[in-house]
Protein backbone atom coordinates (compact mmCIF):
# COMPACT_ATOMS: atom_id res chain seq x y z
CA UNK A 1 0.00 0.00 0.00
CA UNK A 2 1.06 3.42 -1.28
CA UNK A 3 1.35 6.48 1.19
CA UNK A 4 -1.86 7.57 2.90
CA UNK A 5 -2.63 11.56 3.46
CA UNK A 6 -5.75 12.14 5.94
CA UNK A 7 -8.23 15.53 5.28
CA UNK A 8 -9.69 16.70 8.78
CA UNK A 9 -12.60 19.20 8.07
CA UNK A 10 -13.25 21.75 10.51
CA UNK A 11 -15.40 24.29 8.58
CA UNK A 12 -14.75 26.63 6.20
CA UNK A 13 -15.99 30.10 4.95
CA UNK A 14 -18.55 32.08 7.66
CA UNK A 15 -19.03 28.90 9.10
CA UNK A 16 -17.41 29.54 12.44
CA UNK A 17 -20.96 30.49 14.13
CA UNK A 18 -23.37 27.57 14.71
CA UNK A 19 -20.50 24.97 13.40
CA UNK A 20 -19.96 21.87 15.43
CA UNK A 21 -18.15 22.12 18.92
CA UNK A 22 -15.08 21.02 17.26
CA UNK A 23 -12.87 23.71 19.09
CA UNK A 24 -14.40 22.80 22.47
CA UNK A 25 -12.34 20.67 24.92
CA UNK A 26 -12.87 17.10 25.59
CA UNK A 27 -10.87 15.68 28.29
CA UNK A 28 -7.47 17.09 28.29
CA UNK A 29 -7.52 18.46 24.81
CA UNK A 30 -9.42 19.73 22.06
CA UNK A 31 -12.01 17.56 20.19
CA UNK A 32 -10.00 18.88 17.34
CA UNK A 33 -6.62 17.57 18.48
CA UNK A 34 -8.31 14.29 18.80
CA UNK A 35 -9.24 13.95 15.17
CA UNK A 36 -5.72 15.19 13.82
CA UNK A 37 -3.71 13.07 16.26
CA UNK A 38 -6.40 9.80 14.96
CA UNK A 39 -5.33 10.91 11.57
CA UNK A 40 -2.06 10.30 12.36
CA UNK A 41 -1.47 6.98 13.91
CA UNK A 42 -2.75 6.05 9.86
CA UNK A 43 -1.13 8.76 7.60
CA UNK A 44 1.92 10.24 6.05
CA UNK A 45 0.41 13.46 6.72
CA UNK A 46 -2.40 15.45 7.36
CA UNK A 47 -4.02 18.37 6.36
CA UNK A 48 -6.59 20.12 8.26
CA UNK A 49 -9.42 22.38 6.62
CA UNK A 50 -10.42 25.67 8.50
CA UNK A 51 -13.10 28.16 8.75
CA UNK A 52 -12.38 31.63 8.04
CA UNK A 53 -13.32 33.39 11.02
CA UNK A 54 -11.33 32.12 14.13
CA UNK A 55 -11.46 33.88 17.63
CA UNK A 56 -7.84 33.82 19.73
CA UNK A 57 -8.59 30.94 21.27
CA UNK A 58 -9.89 29.06 18.57
CA UNK A 59 -6.96 30.11 16.70
CA UNK A 60 -4.44 28.59 18.95
CA UNK A 61 -6.15 25.34 19.06
CA UNK A 62 -5.58 25.26 15.16
CA UNK A 63 -1.46 26.34 15.63
CA UNK A 64 -1.09 23.76 18.27
CA UNK A 65 -2.46 20.47 16.04
CA UNK A 66 -0.36 17.67 15.10
CA UNK A 67 -1.39 18.73 11.26
CA UNK A 68 1.55 18.84 9.19
CA UNK A 69 -0.63 21.63 6.48
CA UNK A 70 -3.31 24.26 7.40
CA UNK A 71 -5.55 25.59 4.88
CA UNK A 72 -8.91 27.42 4.92
CA UNK A 73 -11.83 25.53 3.56
CA UNK A 74 -14.81 26.77 1.01
CA UNK A 75 -18.45 27.94 1.54
CA UNK A 76 -19.61 24.30 1.49
CA UNK A 77 -18.47 21.46 3.04
CA UNK A 78 -17.62 19.58 -0.61
CA UNK A 79 -15.62 22.40 -1.43
CA UNK A 80 -13.91 22.68 1.76
CA UNK A 81 -12.74 19.18 1.26
CA UNK A 82 -11.47 20.25 -2.33
CA UNK A 83 -9.56 23.22 -0.62
CA UNK A 84 -7.95 19.79 1.53
CA UNK A 85 -7.10 18.06 -1.98
CA UNK A 86 -5.16 21.04 -3.62
CA UNK A 87 -2.46 20.48 -0.71
CA UNK A 88 -2.23 16.51 -0.55
CA UNK A 89 0.74 15.71 -2.50
CA UNK A 90 0.17 13.44 -5.79
CA UNK A 91 1.89 10.47 -3.82
CA UNK A 92 -0.79 9.83 -1.84
CA UNK A 93 -2.71 6.68 -3.13
CA UNK A 94 -5.32 6.56 -0.06
CA UNK A 95 -7.12 9.72 1.37
CA UNK A 96 -8.98 9.40 4.43
CA UNK A 97 -11.29 12.35 5.04
CA UNK A 98 -12.13 12.82 9.04
CA UNK A 99 -14.46 15.45 10.71
CA UNK A 100 -12.88 17.51 12.86
CA UNK A 101 -16.11 17.00 15.22
CA UNK A 102 -15.53 13.42 16.00
CA UNK A 103 -13.12 12.95 18.49
CA UNK A 104 -13.41 9.40 20.15
CA UNK A 105 -13.03 7.31 16.36
CA UNK A 106 -10.28 4.33 17.36
CA UNK A 107 -7.61 3.33 15.51
CA UNK A 108 -9.46 -0.43 15.08
CA UNK A 109 -11.85 1.86 13.55
CA UNK A 110 -9.34 3.49 10.66
CA UNK A 111 -7.41 0.12 10.07
CA UNK A 112 -11.07 -1.00 8.85
CA UNK A 113 -11.63 1.40 6.35
CA UNK A 114 -8.19 1.22 4.99
CA UNK A 115 -8.66 -2.58 4.59
CA UNK A 116 -11.51 -2.26 3.23
CA UNK A 117 -10.27 0.19 0.16
CA UNK A 118 -6.69 -1.52 -0.18
CA UNK A 119 -7.72 -5.49 0.29
CA UNK A 120 -10.61 -5.35 -1.58
CA UNK A 121 -11.99 -4.25 -4.96
CA UNK A 122 -13.70 -1.25 -2.76
CA UNK A 123 -13.16 2.83 -4.10
CA UNK A 124 -14.20 3.71 -1.13
CA UNK A 125 -15.26 2.57 2.49
CA UNK A 126 -17.13 4.16 5.06
CA UNK A 127 -18.29 3.43 8.55
CA UNK A 128 -22.14 3.03 9.58
CA UNK A 129 -23.92 2.07 12.30
CA UNK A 130 -27.79 1.17 12.65
CA UNK A 131 -30.34 3.25 12.08
CA UNK A 132 -32.96 3.23 15.12
CA UNK A 133 -35.13 5.91 13.87
CA UNK A 134 -37.83 4.65 11.37
CA UNK A 135 -36.64 7.14 8.40
CA UNK A 136 -39.15 8.19 5.56
CA UNK A 137 -38.68 9.42 2.34
CA UNK A 138 -41.18 12.57 2.03
CA UNK A 139 -42.59 14.90 -1.24
CA UNK A 140 -40.61 18.37 -0.71
CA UNK A 141 -41.75 19.81 -4.10
CA UNK A 142 -45.10 21.06 -2.72
CA UNK A 143 -44.87 23.63 -0.32
CA UNK A 144 -46.56 23.32 3.60
CA UNK A 145 -48.09 19.83 3.94
CA UNK A 146 -44.83 16.80 3.53
CA UNK A 147 -46.63 13.77 2.17
CA UNK A 148 -44.51 10.41 2.82
CA UNK A 149 -43.41 8.90 -0.58
CA UNK A 150 -41.28 6.14 1.14
CA UNK A 151 -40.94 4.11 3.93
CA UNK A 152 -37.42 2.29 3.35
CA UNK A 153 -36.52 -0.50 5.16
CA UNK A 154 -34.69 0.15 8.20
CA UNK A 155 -32.38 -3.12 8.42
CA UNK A 156 -31.08 -1.73 4.79
CA UNK A 157 -30.14 1.19 6.58
CA UNK A 158 -27.15 2.61 7.48
CA UNK A 159 -26.27 6.64 9.54
CA UNK A 160 -22.89 6.68 8.41
CA UNK A 161 -20.06 8.13 10.10
CA UNK A 162 -15.84 9.27 9.00
CA UNK A 163 -13.29 8.73 8.93
CA UNK A 164 -13.98 7.86 4.98
CA UNK A 165 -11.39 5.92 2.85
CA UNK A 166 -10.83 6.52 -0.90
CA UNK A 167 -8.53 5.11 -3.56
CA UNK A 168 -7.03 9.29 -3.93
CA UNK A 169 -7.38 8.85 -7.82
CA UNK A 170 -10.79 8.12 -7.53
CA UNK A 171 -11.81 10.83 -4.68
CA UNK A 172 -9.61 12.97 -7.18
CA UNK A 173 -11.85 12.63 -9.89
CA UNK A 174 -15.20 12.61 -7.86
CA UNK A 175 -14.38 15.84 -6.58
CA UNK A 176 -13.36 17.17 -10.14
CA UNK A 177 -16.48 15.84 -12.40
CA UNK A 178 -19.26 16.65 -10.19
CA UNK A 179 -21.02 19.24 -8.63
CA UNK A 180 -20.17 18.59 -5.26
CA UNK A 181 -21.76 21.71 -3.61
CA UNK A 182 -24.74 19.70 -1.93
CA UNK A 183 -23.17 16.53 -1.44
CA UNK A 184 -23.11 15.56 2.73
CA UNK A 185 -20.36 13.28 2.41
CA UNK A 186 -17.66 12.39 0.23
CA UNK A 187 -18.68 8.89 -0.90
CA UNK A 188 -21.69 9.99 -2.44
CA UNK A 189 -19.61 11.57 -5.25
CA UNK A 190 -17.53 8.51 -5.34
CA UNK A 191 -20.85 6.75 -5.51
CA UNK A 192 -22.30 9.04 -8.12
CA UNK A 193 -19.11 8.09 -10.20
CA UNK A 194 -20.68 4.27 -10.46
CA UNK A 195 -17.68 3.13 -8.39
CA UNK A 196 -17.87 0.63 -5.17
CA UNK A 197 -18.30 2.07 -1.71
CA UNK A 198 -18.84 -0.92 0.74
CA UNK A 199 -20.05 0.05 4.70
CA UNK A 200 -18.06 -1.41 7.28
CA UNK A 201 -19.24 -1.79 10.73
CA UNK A 202 -18.66 2.20 12.72
CA UNK A 203 -18.52 3.06 16.50
CA UNK A 204 -21.55 4.22 18.99
CA UNK A 205 -19.24 5.90 20.48
CA UNK A 206 -17.77 8.09 17.33
CA UNK A 207 -20.56 10.46 17.46
CA UNK A 208 -20.23 13.99 16.10
CA UNK A 209 -20.29 16.48 18.69
CA UNK A 210 -22.48 19.29 17.56
CA UNK A 211 -24.39 20.51 20.93
CA UNK A 212 -23.47 21.24 24.41
CA UNK A 213 -25.31 17.62 25.29
CA UNK A 214 -23.06 15.40 22.67
CA UNK A 215 -20.19 16.98 24.36
CA UNK A 216 -21.42 15.43 27.74
CA UNK A 217 -22.43 12.11 26.08
CA UNK A 218 -18.39 11.96 24.93
CA UNK A 219 -17.17 13.09 28.37
CA UNK A 220 -19.32 10.23 29.42
CA UNK A 221 -18.25 7.57 26.89
CA UNK A 222 -14.37 8.76 27.94
CA UNK A 223 -14.84 8.60 31.42
CA UNK A 224 -15.84 4.96 30.97
CA UNK A 225 -12.73 3.97 28.38
CA UNK A 226 -15.20 3.48 25.28
CA UNK A 227 -12.83 5.13 23.06
CA UNK B 1 -64.52 15.53 15.22
CA UNK B 2 -65.38 11.91 16.93
CA UNK B 3 -64.03 10.26 20.01
CA UNK B 4 -60.23 9.76 20.15
CA UNK B 5 -58.50 6.92 21.35
CA UNK B 6 -55.10 6.26 22.20
CA UNK B 7 -52.39 3.13 22.30
CA UNK B 8 -49.56 3.66 24.40
CA UNK B 9 -47.21 0.77 23.74
CA UNK B 10 -45.01 -0.48 26.41
CA UNK B 11 -43.87 -3.73 24.89
CA UNK B 12 -44.68 -7.28 24.25
CA UNK B 13 -43.91 -11.00 24.89
CA UNK B 14 -40.64 -11.72 25.95
CA UNK B 15 -39.35 -8.03 25.35
CA UNK B 16 -38.69 -6.75 29.11
CA UNK B 17 -35.26 -7.55 29.01
CA UNK B 18 -33.30 -4.81 27.21
CA UNK B 19 -36.53 -2.86 26.29
CA UNK B 20 -36.78 0.82 26.46
CA UNK B 21 -36.65 2.38 29.46
CA UNK B 22 -40.07 3.05 29.79
CA UNK B 23 -40.22 2.05 33.66
CA UNK B 24 -37.83 4.00 34.68
CA UNK B 25 -38.24 7.20 36.60
CA UNK B 26 -37.90 10.77 34.70
CA UNK B 27 -37.72 13.43 37.05
CA UNK B 28 -41.26 12.61 39.64
CA UNK B 29 -42.66 10.21 38.03
CA UNK B 30 -42.14 7.43 35.62
CA UNK B 31 -41.51 7.36 32.01
CA UNK B 32 -44.42 5.71 30.99
CA UNK B 33 -46.83 7.53 33.29
CA UNK B 34 -45.76 10.72 31.24
CA UNK B 35 -46.44 9.24 27.84
CA UNK B 36 -49.90 7.83 29.04
CA UNK B 37 -50.54 11.47 30.77
CA UNK B 38 -50.03 13.28 27.20
CA UNK B 39 -52.46 10.71 25.60
CA UNK B 40 -54.98 11.41 27.85
CA UNK B 41 -55.03 15.25 27.42
CA UNK B 42 -56.17 14.26 23.72
CA UNK B 43 -58.32 11.19 24.31
CA UNK B 44 -61.57 10.21 25.27
CA UNK B 45 -59.62 6.63 26.45
CA UNK B 46 -56.24 4.99 26.95
CA UNK B 47 -54.83 1.68 26.21
CA UNK B 48 -52.02 1.00 27.57
CA UNK B 49 -49.95 -2.70 26.03
CA UNK B 50 -47.05 -3.76 28.14
CA UNK B 51 -44.60 -7.02 28.34
CA UNK B 52 -45.62 -10.19 29.69
CA UNK B 53 -42.66 -10.47 32.11
CA UNK B 54 -42.54 -7.76 34.70
CA UNK B 55 -40.70 -7.84 38.33
CA UNK B 56 -42.95 -6.27 40.72
CA UNK B 57 -42.08 -2.78 40.59
CA UNK B 58 -42.37 -2.44 37.00
CA UNK B 59 -46.08 -3.83 37.39
CA UNK B 60 -46.44 -1.53 39.91
CA UNK B 61 -45.82 1.30 38.13
CA UNK B 62 -48.08 -0.14 35.21
CA UNK B 63 -51.11 -0.71 37.69
CA UNK B 64 -50.58 3.18 39.12
CA UNK B 65 -50.42 4.31 35.69
CA UNK B 66 -53.79 6.76 34.36
CA UNK B 67 -54.33 4.00 31.57
CA UNK B 68 -58.20 2.90 31.08
CA UNK B 69 -57.32 -0.51 29.77
CA UNK B 70 -54.00 -2.87 29.98
CA UNK B 71 -53.18 -5.71 27.34
CA UNK B 72 -50.55 -7.72 27.16
CA UNK B 73 -48.31 -7.09 24.23
CA UNK B 74 -47.51 -9.94 21.47
CA UNK B 75 -44.20 -11.06 19.64
CA UNK B 76 -43.74 -7.82 18.20
CA UNK B 77 -44.40 -4.40 17.95
CA UNK B 78 -47.05 -4.38 15.40
CA UNK B 79 -48.73 -7.16 16.85
CA UNK B 80 -49.01 -4.86 20.22
CA UNK B 81 -50.30 -2.79 18.31
CA UNK B 82 -52.89 -5.38 17.32
CA UNK B 83 -53.66 -6.05 20.98
CA UNK B 84 -54.17 -2.99 21.84
CA UNK B 85 -56.45 -1.91 18.71
CA UNK B 86 -58.74 -5.14 19.92
CA UNK B 87 -59.94 -3.63 23.14
CA UNK B 88 -60.19 -0.10 21.72
CA UNK B 89 -63.92 0.73 21.66
CA UNK B 90 -65.60 0.52 18.00
CA UNK B 91 -66.82 4.46 18.47
CA UNK B 92 -63.33 5.63 18.06
CA UNK B 93 -62.64 7.51 15.10
CA UNK B 94 -59.36 8.55 15.43
CA UNK B 95 -56.52 6.39 17.11
CA UNK B 96 -53.13 7.77 18.29
CA UNK B 97 -50.65 5.36 18.25
CA UNK B 98 -47.65 6.81 21.31
CA UNK B 99 -44.71 4.89 22.47
CA UNK B 100 -44.59 4.53 26.25
CA UNK B 101 -41.17 5.67 26.09
CA UNK B 102 -41.43 9.08 24.44
CA UNK B 103 -42.16 11.00 27.81
CA UNK B 104 -41.94 14.23 26.35
CA UNK B 105 -44.02 14.91 23.65
CA UNK B 106 -46.07 17.88 24.25
CA UNK B 107 -49.67 18.58 23.87
CA UNK B 108 -49.10 20.89 20.69
CA UNK B 109 -47.23 17.93 19.25
CA UNK B 110 -50.62 15.59 19.86
CA UNK B 111 -52.71 18.95 18.60
CA UNK B 112 -50.59 18.73 15.27
CA UNK B 113 -51.18 14.67 14.88
CA UNK B 114 -54.76 15.37 14.79
CA UNK B 115 -55.50 18.46 13.25
CA UNK B 116 -53.72 16.72 9.84
CA UNK B 117 -56.25 13.75 10.23
CA UNK B 118 -59.16 15.32 11.37
CA UNK B 119 -58.45 18.70 9.09
CA UNK B 120 -57.19 17.27 5.81
CA UNK B 121 -57.56 14.90 3.78
CA UNK B 122 -54.69 12.49 5.62
CA UNK B 123 -55.53 9.29 6.97
CA UNK B 124 -52.16 9.70 9.11
CA UNK B 125 -50.16 11.69 10.56
CA UNK B 126 -46.50 11.58 12.09
CA UNK B 127 -44.14 13.79 13.66
CA UNK B 128 -40.70 14.14 11.88
CA UNK B 129 -37.37 15.47 12.55
CA UNK B 130 -34.39 16.94 10.30
CA UNK B 131 -31.85 13.31 9.65
CA UNK B 132 -28.67 15.20 10.57
CA UNK B 133 -26.52 11.79 9.38
CA UNK B 134 -25.89 10.65 6.03
CA UNK B 135 -28.07 7.61 5.61
CA UNK B 136 -27.22 5.02 3.39
CA UNK B 137 -28.88 2.43 1.64
CA UNK B 138 -26.87 -1.04 1.63
CA UNK B 139 -27.54 -4.52 0.08
CA UNK B 140 -28.06 -6.91 2.60
CA UNK B 141 -28.72 -9.58 0.11
CA UNK B 142 -24.59 -10.67 0.12
CA UNK B 143 -23.14 -11.71 3.37
CA UNK B 144 -20.28 -9.97 4.30
CA UNK B 145 -19.70 -6.94 2.83
CA UNK B 146 -22.23 -4.22 2.44
CA UNK B 147 -22.47 -2.60 -0.58
CA UNK B 148 -23.77 0.85 -1.01
CA UNK B 149 -26.91 0.87 -3.34
CA UNK B 150 -28.10 4.81 -2.50
CA UNK B 151 -27.76 7.56 -0.35
CA UNK B 152 -31.13 9.43 -0.80
CA UNK B 153 -30.84 13.11 -0.47
CA UNK B 154 -31.06 13.96 3.28
CA UNK B 155 -33.21 16.99 2.42
CA UNK B 156 -36.16 14.36 1.29
CA UNK B 157 -35.55 12.25 4.82
CA UNK B 158 -37.05 12.73 8.45
CA UNK B 159 -36.52 10.65 11.16
CA UNK B 160 -40.33 9.71 12.72
CA UNK B 161 -41.89 9.45 15.99
CA UNK B 162 -45.21 9.05 18.09
CA UNK B 163 -47.55 10.07 18.43
CA UNK B 164 -48.98 8.68 15.01
CA UNK B 165 -52.85 9.97 14.26
CA UNK B 166 -54.65 7.51 12.18
CA UNK B 167 -58.40 7.41 10.69
CA UNK B 168 -59.69 4.60 13.41
CA UNK B 169 -61.21 2.41 9.97
CA UNK B 170 -57.94 3.15 8.20
CA UNK B 171 -55.22 1.81 10.74
CA UNK B 172 -57.87 -1.33 11.73
CA UNK B 173 -58.07 -1.88 7.76
CA UNK B 174 -53.86 -2.01 7.15
CA UNK B 175 -53.47 -4.15 10.54
CA UNK B 176 -56.42 -6.18 9.36
CA UNK B 177 -55.21 -6.88 5.89
CA UNK B 178 -51.05 -6.91 5.49
CA UNK B 179 -48.40 -9.14 7.40
CA UNK B 180 -47.14 -6.52 9.88
CA UNK B 181 -45.10 -8.36 11.60
CA UNK B 182 -41.78 -6.21 10.61
CA UNK B 183 -43.38 -3.10 10.37
CA UNK B 184 -41.18 -0.39 12.59
CA UNK B 185 -44.31 2.06 12.54
CA UNK B 186 -47.75 1.58 11.80
CA UNK B 187 -48.14 4.80 9.44
CA UNK B 188 -45.81 2.37 6.91
CA UNK B 189 -48.22 -0.22 6.99
CA UNK B 190 -51.07 2.54 6.50
CA UNK B 191 -49.09 3.87 3.20
CA UNK B 192 -48.90 0.18 2.07
CA UNK B 193 -52.56 0.48 1.95
CA UNK B 194 -52.08 3.79 -0.73
CA UNK B 195 -53.56 5.93 1.92
CA UNK B 196 -51.83 9.24 2.34
CA UNK B 197 -49.72 10.26 5.62
CA UNK B 198 -47.87 13.31 6.09
CA UNK B 199 -45.22 14.71 8.32
CA UNK B 200 -45.43 17.27 10.69
CA UNK B 201 -42.81 19.51 12.52
CA UNK B 202 -41.39 16.66 15.31
CA UNK B 203 -39.68 18.08 18.75
CA UNK B 204 -36.27 17.37 18.94
CA UNK B 205 -36.89 16.80 23.00
CA UNK B 206 -39.39 13.87 22.14
CA UNK B 207 -36.95 11.74 22.08
CA UNK B 208 -36.96 7.65 22.87
CA UNK B 209 -35.79 6.57 26.05
CA UNK B 210 -33.80 3.49 25.42
CA UNK B 211 -30.52 4.02 27.05
CA UNK B 212 -28.97 5.73 30.22
CA UNK B 213 -27.69 8.64 28.43
CA UNK B 214 -31.27 9.22 26.81
CA UNK B 215 -32.22 9.03 30.14
CA UNK B 216 -29.53 11.96 31.36
CA UNK B 217 -30.69 14.22 27.95
CA UNK B 218 -34.62 13.64 28.75
CA UNK B 219 -33.66 15.08 32.72
CA UNK B 220 -31.46 17.90 30.93
CA UNK B 221 -34.75 19.09 28.93
CA UNK B 222 -36.94 18.45 32.10
CA UNK B 223 -34.52 21.18 33.98
CA UNK B 224 -34.62 23.25 31.25
CA UNK B 225 -38.39 23.10 30.68
CA UNK B 226 -37.75 22.02 27.20
CA UNK B 227 -41.15 20.02 27.64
Amino acid sequence: VGPVWSIVVAGGLGQRFGAPKQFSSLGDRPVLHRAVQACRTVSTGVVLVVPDELIETDRRVVESSDADTVVLGGSTRARSVRCGLKVVPSEAEIIVVHDAARPLATPALFDKVLAAVTGGGAAGAVPGIRVHDTIKQVDTTTPGTRRVVATPDRRTLVAVQTPQAFRADVLRSAHHRLPADEATDDASLVEAMGETVVVVPGEVTNLKITTPDDLLTAERHLARGDD
